[in-house]
């Protein structure tokens, strides 16, 4: 049986939209003078779930799971019921179903445009682990840091390697951050100045939601590993590059990351995104027997990253790039992360690491896009950025493309504001 | 007016117990056959605060906070309820207020002895943060997996130093642990192999509970910082050293930490630590100005770790410390971390790092006590250890001594189980 490929709401049916029939991606959102609900993007529309919930159209098995302020509820309800309820959306919205199509009453309860709505952080984030994925970016990284001759550190072929980020300052787009303060060291300096950053970035990432926690102890195969996530969204890795260059010897990136990481409302799931798996990228040395995969791991997901500079008329693109170019999956990820027995938790959220490509134009940081900001990139109204100046505004977005539609993420979003 | 010093219940009084008058620290509590609930240690008793709550005897505005399965909703209500509550129940246990000690119903089903009481992980941890603050401890492992001649890095005397942790394998005292399997690189390999830990350690530290939340965005300075914390438990970094070492270059350690991490049951509150400030540690150079301090942020609290073989009639003490020689103080660690404008949540553990003293017998783990297992300790029953072995039981206890009594942390402790 195919499932229906149209809606009755027109606006989900242009081919352009990042929320057609296929997608259902699942948020938070309210409305002037209500409180935080889950919802569902669908076109240009917001179908509350909380008011489906109520007339009876929604399966029993998620009763009251979506009058609540994050996903996590729904969640941990476990796929047999995330994949009921989107049957149950794909009928209603199809019209397959007539009963909300056909109800006036509860039409204009339950959608709102999402023009009038306001969108949520989507799940409470128990645990954030930010991984280090792609080979392009670790090289970059690796030549500008330290060895330009060494760039890709000895283990980095062996390990997806990761580390716990800073959970409580993960926000949701739109929500803007002032540049951080903190210690730099200068070159020709004896100590470090306080000062706020003069080196701030992004990084265009990926992150994925886990959907079912493990026990202590209790490893997840890469087989498994599938089963145990929920969805994705798009995620910016604020970094603080003067800062992290200081600090993060011995233990890692701290103060340059933890004053804030964005992520996009919409969380789109996996079932979304089945379409669009695609053959893992080739690994050599064959990693460890733990880290092999025998499913298709890769997503092709199109990525842009857009800057536009406060009073600019329109953002300026300046990367291009895709997530299916990873070179750990997900599920090496997963696997990598609880191998040792550390367990996961619904909602935890684990990013790719920065999405960088081949060429400069595909970069998914400033840092690498300019040489460490030796080589500026020029906007469209000429302005030059060789970091983040305040009021920039920076946009992210992303989508799979299907034949005729676009399963789409929607955009992250943030603006910098002057530092404190 | 002077506290009252003793208390009705005899054992409180002993001058030896770990929970005198003084005391009153915050755990969570179940016995047979009910549910968790918020308790106070009194002695060899605990005093379940649900019951005292229900029977009227405790402070309106925590009313309904100790029918709980964590300290986070207590917590959560603010310092001028903790002051009441302490208040309270310093006059009911030493009988200022014969409510409780006139009342043998109430008596019978308020106090549980300890030995009947299963302790539960006395906080909901939102985030883990793990300090490195001891300037013997960064020294000692800088000589080793670094440079023997510039073993503390140049960021060390002006950072404290800290990395997120994983806070989903925070286990309360008691729980057991395997042994983590994970990628080691032996010395002479081409490649790393996957195998059960062969460098299992301990680290001594004691952690703070974060009592206040901040906003993003907001730093908390130095002198509000302790208005920020609830109290402190010991704490046991369990920490895979041969894991550690190939995986942590550059983004910190990770698999070698998650795995687990043990806190002590009780929380002893900054309250009851008071009259254990002490003069902060001279700092040279002077720190940041953001990082300078005016009131005394140490506390003289003395540490032992004892380790206990599988089936050895006793534990041998191998370190003795004090947690009032650590170089950065938490106040210092708060400040810093919430410079850049990170926000803190009530709940937030706030690790120390190891607490290491000058000499062998106060390093507080075995990578530093044996020299990355060269030199092993003998134990009481003869047996040596480089590093940990499977069945050992690693306990941690620290008190403050004051004049007639100790305010004590009671211990943690944790068992090592085969690896899987």
């Amino acid at each position: 049986m195919t499932a229906p490929q149209t809606s009755w709401i027109a606006s989900a049916n242009d081919g352009q939209t990042h929320f057609p029939l296929q997608n259902l991606p699942y948020g938070v959102f309210s409305t002037k003078g209500q409180s935080p609900r889950v919802g569902v993007a669908i076109g240009d529309q917001v179908l509350d779930l909380a008011a489906l919930d109520e007339a009876g159209l929604l399966p029993a098995a998620a009763k009251g799971a979506f009058a609540a302020v994050n996903l996590n509820r729904f969640i941990a309800l476990g796929k047999p019921v995330w994949s009921e309820t989107r049957k149950r959306l794909t009928a209603l919205l199809s019209g397959e179903d007539a009963a909300l199509r056909d109800n006036a009453a509860l039409r204009d309860k339950a959608l709102v445009p999402m023009s009038a709505a306001t969108l949520h952080l989507p799940v409470e984030i128990p645990g954030y682990t930010d991984f280090y994925s792609s080979k392009e970016h670790a090289t970059n990284v690796g030549r500008m840091f330290r060895d330009p001759d060494n760039a890709l550190l000895p283990n980095w072929l062996e390990i997806p390697i990761g580390y716990n980020g800073r959970a409580s300052s993960v926000v949701v787009s739109g929500t803007p951050l002032h540049r951080p303060n903190g210690q730099i060291k200068l070159p020709n300096e004896a100590r470090p100045v306080f000062s706020p950053c003069r080196k701030l970035d992004f990084e265009l990432e990926m992150g994925f939601i886990v959907g079912k926690e493990s026990a202590l102890g209790e490893p997840i195969s890469t087989a498994d590993a599938p089963a145990h996530m929920f969805g994705m969204v798009l995620l910016n890795d604020w970094s603080a590059r003067d800062i992290q260059q200081w600090e993060y010897v011995p233990l890692g990136p701290f103060n340059s990351k933890g004053f804030g990481t964005s992520i996009s409302p919409w969380v789109v799931t996996m079932e979304a995104l089945e379409p669009f798996r695609r053959d893992n990228p080739e690994q050599s040395p064959q990693p460890l027997p733990y880290l092999q995969q025998q499913d298709k791991n890769a997503y092709d997901i199109a990525l842009e990253v857009a800057l536009q500079p406060q009073g600019a008329a329109a953002p300026s693109t300046i990367c291009r790039t895709n997530f299916k170019a990873m070179y750990w999956t997900m599920a090496q990820q997963l696997a990598h992360h609880t191998v040792s027995g550390c367990n996961v938790r619904v909602g935890d959220l684990m990013g790719s690491g920065t999405i960088s490509g081949n060429t400069p134009d595909s970069y998914g940081s400033l840092l690498e896009m300019t040489r460490n900001g030796a080589e500026p990139v020029t906007l469209a109204d000429g302005s030059r950025r060789g970091f983040l100046e305040d009021g920039d505004d920076v946009i992210m977005t992303g989508f799979c493309q299907g034949e005729g539609y676009r399963v789409g993420f929607g955009s992250v979003s943030g603006k910098i504001l002057p530092a404190r």
